[in-house]
């Protein structure tokens, strides 16, 4: 990036290591998108038979790539994905899709399939037409030298204003047979969901059928990267893909055609650790951040109003600078329940810094003392509970970054 | 205000002035609600007959002031008005509502009318106790020493975070007879338009009924109060009320009982205009702000549409500081669009800033010029258009201030 910004104080001592999976051969390089000198393509190359699902952003303004992957979703056959940061091909018009067209061709003749087994996702600034005559000789090169033992590398590739890489590895049976699943994303800011985090890949050797993978992904996002909130802005490249070689397969996996096969309940469980995993990271290098909240909220009428209510406070500038103020100021964590539209019974509201009460039945608990809010709100991670009051069974955990200064330093001079 | 933040750079040279209201007593004291050495009260008295209308906040955690103001609106009849700064009484149970009560009895009793003649407002910290026995001999003194020419102390006595007064005087026709309407409003902080800014209270001499008052605030609150944003939190506590003294009738000035009679169009008019006045002072002085946006945005399905995108864009953190940090990164004002979740059509999408057209038929203009945005974005009023392309009839104009380190430092330590 233009500037370095420091390091997330959430960051990792290092970037787990993922193991390799068989067949699954990854390369990056620096292609000059935007800047000389850095990594910004990540080329990874599936064996044959390799099935995709995934969840990709509702955004109405939908970057070309991200159309290009509805589509191939439909058949759900992969081969290769080419991942470029520096440019989102977003808001590029006939352009944007001629480059995604000749970015898959490119692939496709690099790694030996079709354009349509070719998944594509950028990242970086929006409006710019992106030179796919970049990649031209370049993924030929990088598929020559496509490597099973790179996925630190390609974490790092995809990163534009992340200050750490995000690698998550899980295992899991399916039928006693062991299968691996590899993550990586990227976000950090433009993140909200609705519905990821702005881009993360996983690759498994289990072997499941494109459509049970989507499902399965769609229903993971909901408690990982859709409650996960740094700015409340959607990005217009929100892509989650992935990938499954089915190389278990070869060692007695048996195939799963259903999400719903109960041999899949293991890999399933896998699936939201790991999306859980990697959607943590993501939040925890929100642009900027000094603190990470986590809202608790219970009491409301269903779950879905739980996490509305949730986010509208996880989203508050009011509670975000509050709490990288260290101020302990509750009030603001009412008003953003009010706001939030769902259903709150005001007069039997209850809110929790941690295990400290504040607040109850509508009003200041009398044991609450404004020194020990003070006091929890000094930590690093605050946790936040409400009561929404309502007897409802509804409930819902959501992350969020603070807002501060850094934030500002980051997305006020981001293009310059 | 605990700490003394730059005045905006949208500041009037100096406050407007406002004619008396014949009959219309102003006070204003200091009741050390939570600062010493400032005023933070205010007292209107009203000649009797005076009718009252109004539009309160939306939200689920509406402040008692708020509750009591939606009761006593059925009846429309008013005799005082008691405004305080510094303590917002929201969210403070069946002690807010004792204290609601209590400033009611206490101000009927110096103005001489029923308690539920008396409309209430408070603005300040939300959670915190309000001590009613403060007012209690205050209120009195108030009264004995109210005078007809204290307008722009009234405008002070209720700011928060404000860093200037704000006031405004229109004058129209009724009957051919001149009625004059007073407003003073405070804002600056937790603005978003659902419904208003958080305080306005409006005063005038023609003789409207209550129901008239409340159908043309509701109706004018919309291209004004709630078309303008500084950090998308809503208030518990917006409180937008007019009171009509009915002065005017005694100069010739006929009643008027219905919003739309014919009578009372010049009034309405020149209302809308006022409160479009008031709201522009208030998003002029949103915390922190360093430019103004205005964004008038087309081609919606239909104007609630074109209003939501607005917000959407003026609302967006990652427009805000692109803005404050005068980068013409237009790209977010594309995604923004996008997250609304309003239909717009992003391959025939258009955007400008000011007359520089920057993008067509969703792309980059051809003849668009990054060093002419940049330079346009230097200016202290960033004008942008979208067309949201849908080829609808919906058009909507929102103001928005930016989101600057200014805005961190206020709000990360207001209580302290």
């Amino acid at each position: 990036m233009a500037k370095i910004h420091k390091v997330s104080p959430f960051a990792p001592a290092g970037p787990a290591k993922l193991p390799p999976l068989s067949g699954v051969r990854l390369a990056v390089a620096g292609a000059g998108i935007k800047y000389a000198g850095r990594t910004d393509v990540l080329l990874a190359i599936f064996p044959e038979g390799t099935q995709a699902g995934g969840v990709l952003t509702r955004s109405k303004t939908s970057s070309a790539p991200v159309d290009w992957c509805r589509t191939q979703l439909q058949h759900g056959e992969a081969r290769a994905l080419v991942v470029n940061s520096g440019n989102a091909n977003a808001f590029t018009g006939w352009r944007g899709r001629d480059a995604v067209k000749a970015t898959a061709e490119f692939a496709a003749e690099a790694a030996g399939c079709t354009p349509e087994q070719v998944f594509i996702a950028s990242t970086g600034v929006i409006g710019e037409p992106l030179d796919a005559s970049k990649f031209s000789g370049v993924l030929t090169k990088m598929a020559a030298h496509a490597r099973e033992d790179l996925w630190t590398e390609a974490a790092r590739a995809i990163m534009t204003t992340d200050t750490f890489p995000k690698l998550a590895t899980r295992r899991a049976l399916i039928g006693g047979v062991p299968v691996t699943l590899n993550g990586i994303a990227k976000g950090s800011g433009m993140i909200a969901p609705d519905m990821a985090t702005m881009l993360a890949f996983i690759v498994t050797d289990a072997p499941i059928e494109a459509h049970a993978l989507t499902v399965l992904c769609q229903r993971h996002a909901g408690p990982t990267f859709n409650s996960i909130t740094v700015d409340s802005d959607t990005s217009t490249s929100d892509t989650l893909l992935i990938f499954a070689t089915g190389e278990a397969a070869h060692r007695g996996a048996p195939r799963i055609g259903r999400a719903d096969d109960p041999e899949a309940a293991g890999f399933s469980a896998a699936l939201l650790h790991l999306m859980y995993d990697l959607s943590m990271q993501v939040v925890k290098d929100g642009e900027g951040i000094s603190k990470l909240m986590t809202i608790h909220v219970e009491g409301a009428e269903c779950d879905a109003a739980a996490r509305k209510i949730g986010l509208a406070i996880g989203n508050s500038p009011l509670v975000k600078t509050a709490i990288a103020g260290e101020d302990a100021n509750w009030g603001r964590i009412v008003a953003a329940v009010g706001k939030s539209g769902e259903a709150a019974d005001r007069d039997r509201l209850a809110i929790w810094f941690g295990d400290i009460q504040v607040a109850r039945d509508g009003l200041r608990h009398p044991d609450y003392q404004e020194a020990a809010g003070s006091e929890y709100v000094k930590g690093r991670e605050i946790e936040i509970r409400v009561d929404a009051g309502t007897g409802g069974p509804g409930r819902a955990t959501v992350w969020a970054s603070d807002l501060t200064h850094e934030y500002i330093a980051i997305n006020a001079d981001y293009r310059s």
